[in-house]
């Protein structure tokens, strides 16, 4: 019989000891054994948790120092807190599972490394009930992996979803989605793209072994997306999306979290509301798609459990990052200033004469070239320039965007969202 | 160093080879060892393969009975006779990854017994690069499987996509399909359903532990579907897919391959052209969908690799179909005639007075009641009737479809869809 103790039991706690109980035939059937949730921690005490059946209290040494916990199960949130709980687990020769995007974003190459002779998992980490990891690390194995897109959190794409198909303003939706529990009441961590990223991280570890931390890479939320832009995407076949980018040019890697125009024939481009999706391809197998509920209690304990089944009959059976060895030679971040990207861009400019030449001048001189231009009317005198662009560098659309704000005929800084 | 065995070299083998060799970093990098392809056996040694640089001999022998080979990776094709060599494989102590889906409908339970201690996997029998198996089998293993819809034949997917886009007629979409090599010049494998029944039966017994073959399971193609059924379809919001489908009810699975009138909100309903997509919901996670190549040398030996990838760095990790010990107490396959669903019919008539009340009645006698009726006129003085059902049993359709085509003014015999 295997015993798992769960080290922080909010929401996706208790539904790892439910699903421990409530499948275990199917769960020891799969693991060849019996798992059973021993006990649990938690920070606050006064809460009923009688009904989970299961030994709490709140001092973790009653789990790391008990000898009859097999793996113990992190869900704590933090970084540096859990961190220094995991390691302890680990060097007590107990497995660990976590559901932590965040202590993965900054220490997974020191715990790939203290994980060498005992299973660490993290199937959770990444879009909730989805297995992802799984995919990445073992069923797409034999690839080269060219890119990975995904539509990393559902609060992001349930709210682009509402502005898309209800016309409904941003800060609607948003108040809307803290009203139903999708977004916090500081909504930053997702809106801001950061939740995206620490995933993005951990993907592509997976996928190139390169290590990098949120603060390396290129991260924008979807703050700045107007109703204008999404009547632009749709006049032009797109849809607009939260997406995390990984993408292979020659020896570098390119990371970055952004909103982003897609054409919406695209599979991702089809994932609407709360679900997340990931699209991964590689150099052999083409185009493949995972698509599910990115949160939840139950999807994301579904997720630990499969952990805790594949720990529980396989033991430590691959690298925690799924490589022994540095792959593909040296991969290296790309500095953000050289991703090259098509670009969309909206200015609000006074309706004056001699305006578009202006900013026409202005693009050609930072070597961007003009795919198509809209001008919409909007607020008295005042005119909406919509316009998409060629593929250009990063560089040079910052540069641009600095000097188009600085114009006397501009009224709001200009907002610029990246095609793919 | 892996050394690995081949037999039957067709393109799938030719790109095992070429992925073994040009992704070595990073199948190296993964699996913690080297691995390479060391010989093949084909049937006719005539063809030129000296481009793949291994050793080629027409004797299964060659591989067999070579004390260097660890793995044998078989894609003859067939039932019987690989099933020879297979056997013959495992009980000389190799490793085998095979990509034969007949093979596994066939004889999935006796490998899984034969394959206790030593590792047998088969990622590219069902969906080419797709890592469903993978998915099903551990990324979903805390779940009891509610149900599982996959589109599971490019072939199929690719001509409805056809007929729906752009309204070409089954027969020419046909010939297309065999032109451009999707479809076989006697195509009946593909479009009768029977590819996809394969892969179905190899997915239910990862979910359900059932045992079926081809021959116990409810098996159509697309051959009868029609314009007519495609307009009805888009006229209600529906697509037409052929689908694998295996669903849990009660202590019962039902299995069926068949044409489905599917909502088009759905995301299988999304999944065009040749790609695969398979939907599978769990008690737990909700729906997970997973989608990709379902065919094609480079993906499907992607699949091929990755199995091997996972058996040089691990072994044998888990039980060939997932499970050590019967799961969920005692689940049977459900009786064709009981299964129940909703149905679209279409009824070619001669347009005669008193028509309408005799079907209607015919309906009414079956326990089957109208939910939605269209009459749309067709050739010299004839209608088609195209009427969908409120939900009702196989049985009871059968009987009534059978009495509808007695009927003096019915012109051909009606066509029945399931709807899902």
């Amino acid at each position: 019989m295997i015993k798992v103790g769960i080290i922080g039991v909010g929401t996706v706690g208790a539904s790892v000891v439910n699903i421990l109980k409530e499948n275990a035939d199917v769960i020891s059937a799969r693991a060849g054994v019996d798992i059973v949730a021993k006990s649990g921690v938690v920070k606050n005490l006064n809460k009923d948790r009688s009904y989970l059946g299961i030994k709490i209290s709140d001092n973790v040494d009653d789990i790391l120092n008990d000898d009859e916990i097999d793996i113990v199960v992190e869900l704590m949130g933090g970084v540096e807190e859990p961190f220094e709980v995991v390691k302890r687990a680990l060097k007590s020769g107990k497995a660990v599972v976590t559901a932590n995007k965040a202590l993965l974003a900054y220490h997974r190459y020191e715990l790939q490394e203290m994980a060498q002779d005992i299973a660490f998992e993290y199937e959770a980490s990444v879009a909730g009930g989805i297995p992802i990891i799984n995919a990445l690390r073992d069923g797409l194995s034999a690839n080269h992996i060219e890119s990975i897109m995904g539509i990393m959190n559902g609060t992001c794409n349930y709210m682009m979803t509402k502005m898309t198909n209800e016309g409904v303003a941003y800060n609607d939706i948003l108040k809307e989605a803290q009203e139903l529990g999708y977004a916090e009441s500081d909504p930053t961590f997702d809106v801001g793209g950061y939740d995206a990223a620490h995933k993005l991280l951990i993907l592509a570890s997976i996928a190139y072994g390169i290590d990098a931390k949120p603060e390396d890479i290129l991260i924008e939320g979807i703050q700045n997306v107007s109703q204008d832009d999404i009547s632009f995407a749709k006049e032009f076949g797109y849809v607009i999306k939260l997406l995390g980018i990984a993408k292979k040019d020659k020896n570098e890697v390119e990371l970055r979290v952004h909103a982003c125009l897609i054409k919406k024939q695209e599979m991702i481009a089809k994932i609407d509301g709360v679900m997340n999706g990931i699209s991964v391809v590689g150099d052999k197998v083409g185009e493949t798609l995972y698509y599910g509920p990115g949160a939840g209690g139950d999807a994301t304990a579904s997720a630990v459990v499969a952990n805790i089944i594949d720990i529980a009959r396989s033991g430590k059976s691959k690298p925690m990052l799924g490589f022994d060895k540095p792959m593909e030679g040296k991969l290296t971040l790309k500095a953000t200033d050289d991703i090259e990207s098509k670009y969309y861009i909206r200015i609000n400019v006074s309706d004056k004469k001699g305006v578009l030449a202006r900013i026409t001048k202005i693009f050609e001189d930072n070597n961007i070239s003009v795919e198509t231009m809209l001008q919409r009317p909007s607020l008295a005198n005042s005119a909406n320039l919509l316009i998409s662009t060629h593929i250009a560098y990063e560089r040079d659309i910052q540069t641009m965007m600095k000097e188009i704000e600085k114009l006397e005929f501009v009224n709001f800084a200009p907002v610029m969202i990246r095609i793919v």
